[in-house]
């Protein structure tokens, strides 16, 4: 049994060794080193060898599929980066400004490839399952990121449809992670459906936490400005909670506020804050990450295995929960 | 045995059983199903079929992978043509005009991975290697494509860089369709090695063919402009050949018009077309083709069964061969 910090060096060594970007074209691959080399928590291919590590020891057996997980992310990381226009991912430009839009869009989906060649390298008696369940995941994740962006230009979006959207584009990946793991670790289905679940709602806390930190995170322990969000009018389950319970003179403020082209971004910023916190938002949003952290540990507590093996994923769900960046 | 005609009915037959395009949300479906439904020549998976055929007769059990490697060719084009900034895609508007580029990479994205879903459906004996096969001709043409893309800006390009060019751009492509419906249909390794061999030469002949056409085809038949590539003075084997071998007054005349932004867009074709003329660099292109096909036709025939049974696959060349679009 490893620690969260002992699974990243693990992580760290192994994908010197297996990762190649030596080849040619140069520019293709190029970007996709770049791009991996930003950093990012690696919390994917950890939760896939947390998982795995609750019924088998062996990471080299897991550790392909950890790390197609990880490049997966990035790949949507690079396209999402585009489609968003984006600047900067981790403080460093990101590689549609660093390079191109063409080269961002054809070293993604290099990587999207370069995911499943890591995928393929799973024994075949698990292949059908892993591939299957991976696939599935990359649809999810491509809808998620379609209702995104639908979601920007509606102005009728619930919590439910919110929850959903997050839901598809990032708990089902961490939830693929988790059971990848378990899978590998040849896990019965039941303890893999649990796994599973606690991934979802992980996941949903996880994001939820995001939303919260780009309004009230400290922005230098962040990596990314404050406010983002508020300043591109993102339907955050924030500010969907504002609208909702606003009177209407907040109600009236926030609508002005978003149909502005040209404003203070400062002062917008914290008009947005100070209503979040009037309407009871950021509590509500506080008691959805509570009620979603509270269900994933109920999922992991049905996992058929001795407790002490289930501290690592504990530690980084609290972690991940207590976290300012 | 099934002739070209029969084949296709088939694969449209099917593509209406197999695939779905009905999930939400719409706006990631409904580009697939617009890029497809635009035709196109089916020759990827009726290689397929006809090399399965060689040696089995339910067509079934190719029909998933051969509507998978349709589905990743249409997925190259949406990406190639967004790259490319291609206006007009078999005389219609592109799927980044008539919806936008946002659009294109995340529709292109999940018909990439649903060519993996389909792949998914092989039978577990056959799944590692027509995984492996897949992925790794799906990187050929990511690196076809990022080479094609670096020449444009390159003036040292040699004819053997160019038919490395699309050897990995378009011949790998059907080279692997070849070779799934051979590993599909149990054939021995040797025959699956010929066949994928016949796919490499055919490949290679097809897109010199198409190069050919593309200054010398009939523009309503070829279903696009004459002379697309001279007006982008793109490097082909004309284009290599006819600087390689103009004189002094000849080479200059090419280059000058390769500088020029602004210009006689007819002009400028039926000058780059006496100087292929002149300069024999349609000739060249034409024995090339030949050469090529000739390669063709002798891996096909080592590939160990009657005679008889290859019809298909030969007439399927010679009508490639002979096209006028």
């Amino acid at each position: 049994m490893q620690n969260f910090s002992q699974i990243l060096s693990y992580i760290t060594e192994k994908e010197k060794d297996i990762l190649n970007f030596k080849d040619s074209p140069q520019k293709l691959y190029e970007p996709i080193e770049y791009i991996l080399s930003l950093g990012g928590k690696k919390i994917r291919p950890a939760l896939a060898l947390m998982s795995f590590n609750l019924f088998s020891d062996n990471f080299d057996e897991v550790i392909y599929q950890a790390l197609a997980i990880e490049m997966y992310h990035n790949f949507t990381l690079m396209h999402d980066d585009l489609m968003d226009k984006a600047l900067l991912r981790r403080g460093k430009a990101v590689v549609h400004e660093k390079w191109d839009a063409n080269t961002a869009i054809l070293s993604g989906d290099a990587m999207l490839v370069y995911a499943y060649q890591l995928i393929e390298k799973t024994p075949s008696c698990f292949l059908p399952d892993v591939l299957q369940l991976f696939s599935k995941t990359a649809m999810e994740v491509f809808k998620g990121q379609q209702y995104d962006m639908e979601f920007e230009t509606r102005t009728d979006i619930s919590n439910n449809d919110y929850l959903k959207m997050i839901r598809l584009k990032t708990a089902v990946l961490l939830a693929c992670a988790l059971k990848i793991g378990a899978v590998l670790g040849n896990a019965n289905d039941e303890n893999a459906t649990w796994l599973y679940d606690f991934g979802i709602n992980l996941g949903l806390a996880f994001q939820l936490k995001d939303d919260l930190l780009d309004v009230y995170g400290n922005s230098e322990k962040f990596g990314k400005n404050i406010g983002g969000d508020i300043l591109c009018n993102k339907k955050t389950f924030l500010l969907i909670s504002a609208l909702e319970n606003a009177n209407e003179k907040q109600k009236e403020e926030l609508l002005n506020w978003m149909q502005l082209t040209t404003f203070d971004k400062e002062e917008k910023i914290n008009r947005f804050t100070s209503i979040y916190n009037e309407t009871n938002a950021r509590l509500l949003c506080e008691q959805e990450i509570d009620n979603y952290y509270i269900k994933a540990i109920e999922a992991l507590k049905h996992v058929s295995v001795a407790d002490d093996k289930k501290q690592p994923l504990l530690s980084l769900t609290e972690l991940l929960m207590q976290r300012e960046s």
